[in-house]
């Protein structure tokens, strides 16, 4: 495509050359013709002038005299805008021959279905979605539109739950369903689960690294961002909005309120309401004090010297004084 | 069902109409006609009065006048067992054709093998098993019955064994086995490494959720719960009816002792032996020493600011003494 | 195999009958005859005065008089590469019929392609591989010689990158690939994923356990050996023989220097390095100040009773002074 077309589709302005044409992105460093590149980092602006790149695209056009540019308000958002263009993940829709689909599965004809991937019955698949190969859809899940699900997502299968009898557990039932809305993206092996009765939402643009694990009854709003191994247990409630990073563990029945941010390796006790800002810890804590336990634990030896040195200072002094 | 042979099942004592037909289990909020909802707890008494289930499980008959009701002892036992009749987990016993089952193996003919699904050489599989999409047995190893395996899950793939030398690494021999006994229920990508040497074993009734890693020779009892993404290093004995988190993370050639609790995200130092109790932390300790911990952790700003009090008393007691 | 050969191929000496013939590896107190065991350690020296086996590897021969032995200077070792030679993990090369390989993709002939194996377009394996089950190779990976992925490992999924907008999150692109060098052996489901742009790599002779997560663009080097669980967040680097523990987090664009070792569970901040030495914790930190705010950590109780007692006899020497 012609640089031209791209600014067009980022609503950003030409400098230079408009005809240039494009045919993929890259990095600064290993850009060569043909290819676009984008900087919005001072730090990165040497790198920038040498670039091989045939085109730029950049928050103001003249620091880079005498190059083609695109000028845009935020460069990285544009230039991922333009990878999409340039780099469809969209597939060619089709049924691999090897998927098991069930008969009673609706599935859109404008889905791509990788190969080895099992719908179950009465599994619904919206328009444009992308299943990666060995995705496992169990009964009864609703898949939204322009989903992608990498490669071993397993939607559906049933939640942990028991009830304790004299001689073991008995199965709690778990008949309850999934529903994954629009523009979710989820990575490989991240696990969603039935709810018991009623159904587990992923709610719609929400983004789910790879290998997280929903619990049964969950309810996780729309734009939500979760990293990679993180654990939600049962009946949590995830407001929209929230970003929650790799690791983290949530004990049942917790909510986390649209605007809370909530740092990796965190564990929320079960029940527990976070409000809007930055937690971080075990259990989960406002960042500015979590920041504050780490400092003194870092002076723990010295106040216990201290107190060493204070208690031989009082026997001192009560010698004194007798 | 009618409600008499369903309170017959659980061994309760109807109360109403007990021709009344059920079809299915529900919430109580959510039921409708023809379902069975249940209620163990007063919090819930009010919904239970509103519900439009036509059958309540309870534990005190008088409390829910006019209504059918099944009394029993234990409402969400009886709950759970009247789901398993209405909505049974066994399937039709099956081979899928995609499932690739080696000829040496040995499949009761009572199992559900679902799509996808790989069985190696000389693999045993029990009476009622099902197997769901995509679980791989490696060769070898031996399914109990009644056994329930999730999406992926793994069972007897090589354990994580090396000898360092001058240039690297040489693999450690893992050509022992695995054993899965009778009514282990297994979530998705949860993965029980085979043996060095020997076996891993996973005793009966016992549960295990979602993407948690077992590592080679492990023994673990029978009845044990393991929450999500837990992992167990190699050669951990956990024994009989230990409960256990998620995230919970154990280190080599420890043992529980039955009647422990490991709360989530515990870290277990190798060797360590976890005595009956709860407990909690990395690395773990008695709940009550975990919970005074934490207690006094959030004192600690205090604690530095007596300390800092106290050394200006001092200094000033001790310029009065001169 | 005879004793004498077995000797040749781990440089050892034989010490009795050379023409005894060996089957299999075992474990000392396991084995019986046709089997050869193992002794390295002053502990199991009874054990191995009482094992079954047929031939023993010891450190030193006079210490186990009228047995037939290989006496070599690392025993474990030396029993390792007999195991790899009696019990090899090669499997006949073959692509099995139910594996999905593109047409673009050049697999070596040597290699063996288990079931339901999907190898995407321009993928290359090398020479005596091993891909178990389940295996997802992405389009563009490159996989070295000698390689052993277990079942369900996903090389070259999506990185998780996204850049926010007004109205939810833009998919940076993932176009980049990812290069397993030669003799590598990873984990099951342990996933892999690509670059933004540029490549993520695993080095030659790396160890990687289950259900590992490596993010977008981390260079792992060569012989680093990496326990289950562990979650590597985008461009992290990781040293050539770095040593790391399970359920690790990095955040990105840190760096783990060679000679470091990270025990368990440890939590290392985005864009840290960490330096030579043992590692733990949460923000890590060198074993010894672990332990040592550990140590302090178990009388925050005591410390805080001192404080109090202290500001009691502070007061009262406040008071006689007045």
């Amino acid at each position: 495509m012609k640089v031209q077309q791209l600014a067009e589709i980022v609503g950003g302005r030409v400098v230079g050359d408009s005809e240039t044409r494009i045919e993929r992105i890259a990095d600064l460093d290993q850009a060569r013709e043909g290819e676009i590149a984008y900087v919005d980092n001072q730090k990165f602006f040497e790198a920038a002038l040498d670039s091989k790149a045939s085109c730029l695209i950049v928050p103001r056009a003249e620091q880079f005299p005498s190059r083609t540019l695109i000028e845009v308000a935020n460069p990285k958002l544009a230039f991922a805008q333009i990878g999409a263009v340039l780099h469809p993940t969209r597939r060619e829709p089709s049924i691999h021959p090897t998927a098991v689909v069930a008969e009673t599965a609706d599935v859109a004809p404008t889905a791509y279905i990788g190969p080895n991937v099992c719908i179950g019955e009465y599994v619904s698949v919206g328009e444009d979605c992308v299943l990666h190969p060995n995705v496992v859809l169990y009964d009864g899940v609703t898949i939204g539109n322009r989903v992608i699900l990498h490669a071993g997502v397993c939607i559906g299968a049933d939640g942990f739950g028991y009830v304790r009898h004299d001689l073991g557990y008995q199965k709690f039932p778990q008949i309850g369903t999934v529903v994954i809305e629009d523009e979710v993206e989820i990575g490989a092996y991240t696990c969603v689960d039935r709810a018991a009765l009623g159904r587990t939402r992923i709610g719609r643009g929400t983004k789910l690294d790879n290998m997280v694990h929903v619990g049964h009854n969950c309810d996780i709003g729309e734009r939500v961002v979760i990293a990679a191994q993180t654990g939600i247990s049962g009946s949590v409630v995830i407001e929209d909005d929230v970003v929650i990073g790799g690791q983290v563990g949530f004990g049942d029945h917790t909510r986390v309120q649209k605007g809370a941010v909530i740092g990796s390796k965190a564990g929320i006790l079960p029940g527990k309401i976070v409000r809007p800002g930055v937690w971080w810890g075990i259990p989960v804590q406002p960042l500015e004090k979590y920041k504050l336990m780490n400092f003194y634990l870092n002076r723990l030896a010295d106040m216990h010297e201290e107190i060493k040195q204070l208690r031989q200072q009082v026997a001192d002094l009560a010698k004194t004084r007798e």
